[in-house]
């Protein structure tokens, strides 16, 4: 059985990474999509696919997990569009993980098997909490992999969340 | 005379109809313009335009109403462009019935004939209160055509609105 | 049942008329997708959607048909995002008529039932010959529908394709 | 030196004008990008491209300024692709001028030299509440150089932002 | 009267330059539209919309033409837009110059005053030939004024296009 | 040193497989870039990107080759964007092998170390001449890795290509 899971990663978190432990018993590889993979250098989305693609693979290496494939997807503004563009980048899969409510009905509706990750509902685990600690200054590296905090650092991704919070006129 | 009504149509409902109605009776045909095209599977926007364009269909089918011409409008997102995209898209036509302030300016800076729709002002012929009332299980059926309701029954449409407002974390 | 034909009627003509009566024999209804709507004002795609819709639905209203859907279908330039395209713009079909090798692999590849026009090989019934006559001021109009004629005359269909004949330089 | 600004200019006021002839002080050229090219007729972008081309262009030329080089620059939403949109726009520029986060950000990252814009913290000039001036009926025409009010009237921009405001349902 | 004239100007060169003096003649200022903006790095098109911007401001502005707005224009891929998307981007104007057969048919649709321009069917005066000649190492900088000569050698442009006429395999 | 290589891989062969072989020798990983994406089903470019990833990343697991990074890159039409399209969606890399000329030039416009590689001009090594193996019934499985000819088998690849061959009429 070959699984897909697709998620923004912003950043990838130790909840993902769990997550995607949890797929592998179930699954013989997983298929992970980096969604809006377009989109970087905001609050919400701060970091670009590249460096979203770098965090997760650097992760699973250093946890010796080989039986993944990592695929950028860009947003295609059309949900009609959606499923067939995610089959058009990946390889076949059988199953989907997500617990993003469209996610859910756009692959119900073309007859996927789709499951909830009841996984995620950890506070800690969510990235929207994660981009705050950074902006606030709080401790954050304790709730990501050690290599995703070592990515973040090395592109200097603290103060970019920082420079991107500063308000302006016109 | 050929008239263009555009709007969203998430659902087409009373008003809607009785509005094409009331234009049939000044003009001799009436193009029916379903506008953000691409999008679907929203809230605010659930229906496909092919669940619309049937919905529109089999209601004036049903009706015996035969002098109109149905046309899928994307949104181009970029106003300048608005008016002659829709030019391009059906037949020539005179007049312009609409509510929206936006297409109302961009078609009279073009010098069309541009007519208010007053019918549409009242509280039950309203998409945003429709699409509320199907998402919170109250009495919908009634405030739009029969063939409309049979559609949005077909596609499973009142579950795929209640799937969508589930909310979710990242 | 009912059925897709997609095409880009650049005219529509005599084939294109002669293959929809026969799906109507077949099938309850037909969607008629008009191909490649963006494109016009070239010598291969000379007509706007809007210009096609009309000779389309002229044409059959004059024959007093109404059991069909048109549906402009702009390109979207990714193939595997082509069949999720036309079913998001269109009601739901069971089968579909096409004799272009692209759109019958594509549908064969989502579990459609395609079918070919066999009907569509005579010399005459070629889009491609039509606008070379019209091109070249040689008769044209017995090939097409005379709803047809009327709107191209009316549009000043033959000047435009003559004024996009003429080559220029840099 | 040749050094650029990028500003929406909705409208082009006297703070922008003050800005440009400062940074000519210190720059042998300026570069004026007008950013969000596409959009117009919103409240939050009421002008074309072309309008606010023209705001600037005869603003400048009545002041005796040469050393300019106007460039309408559509968003292209992706942010890692936007400073090399600008390039592929622009003539070559070694400083920028901006006082937007993002704008700022994304040139430090491709290792410009980026400068604020610190005179534009007065209240009067700013883009936002001249549009609200020009909503409610109250002065505004004082806070823009005198070529740019004469646009705004020759294109009846004062109804278009008040025919904009006027709401509408669905 | 404002006039436009658009030209991909790939490069700018005497014949362009004349065209546009003798249009300053009947004209009191002229737009220049700098056709397919988006393109560069091919054959065809070996400059971006930016280099082209320069080699034409600095020729005009050698010669003391002041009465110019310069317009980058992409391609809109679709020609029903393409009028409304220039008039989106430049300030209003009255007549229209091309030789392109296109650009006149769609400007005359929309009731544009169009003319041709005589003036550049002489046989040095084309941008293909002179391309043609910068790839062969033939004399090439006496067909272009001198501002333009120094702006493709700034910037490296003989050995771009020589670079790019290098084929190879897949 | 991280190096990167473009390449469409329509499909992944021999040679493709020895540079990257040879490249991880002088490299300590490698990101490979399956370029213009989102093209398919068309003679020239008969596979997804997700069938691509899968024939690629089967040949490498198989290999015991862990040090890579793919990544689908669609094309963005328009030159200037394309390097910083490529940067925005792989980790940081310093070298990039390539023989397409186009490639090779932006990229050194930008500052890369570019590499050629003389590898691939055996006749053999060639995607158009196995695409036409393929199409005409020869010996093809010998030019590919073994997964990639099992990859193509199971998504009925070689009967793709023949349909796709097929021409017909308008």
């Amino acid at each position: 059985m070959r699984a897909l899971i697709v998620g923004r990663f912003q950043p990838f978190h130790n909840g993902h990474f769990e997550v995607i432990k949890e797929i592998l018993e179930e699954n013989t590889s997983v298929i992970i999509g980096i969604g809006s993979a377009q989109y970087s250098h905001t609050l919400k989305d701060p970091f670009t696919a590249g460096e979203r693609h770098l965090m997760i693979s650097e992760t699973l290496e250093e946890a010796k997990i080989n039986s993944f494939y990592l695929v950028p997807i860009e947003d295609v503004n059309s949900n009609p569009l959606w499923v067939a563009h995610v089959e058009g980048l990946t390889p076949k899969f059988d199953r989907v993980y997500t617990n993003n409510s469209l996610v859910k009905r756009l692959f119900k509706e073309k007859n996927y098997d789709v499951h909830s990750l009841g996984l995620l509902n950890r506070t800690d685990w969510s990235g929207t909490r994660i981009r705050e600690r950074i902006l606030k200054g709080e401790e954050w590296e304790q709730f990501v992999p050690k290599p995703v905090a070592r990515v973040i650092n090395e592109i200097d991704g603290v103060q970019r969340i920082r420079d991107l919070a500063v308000s302006d006129g016109d």
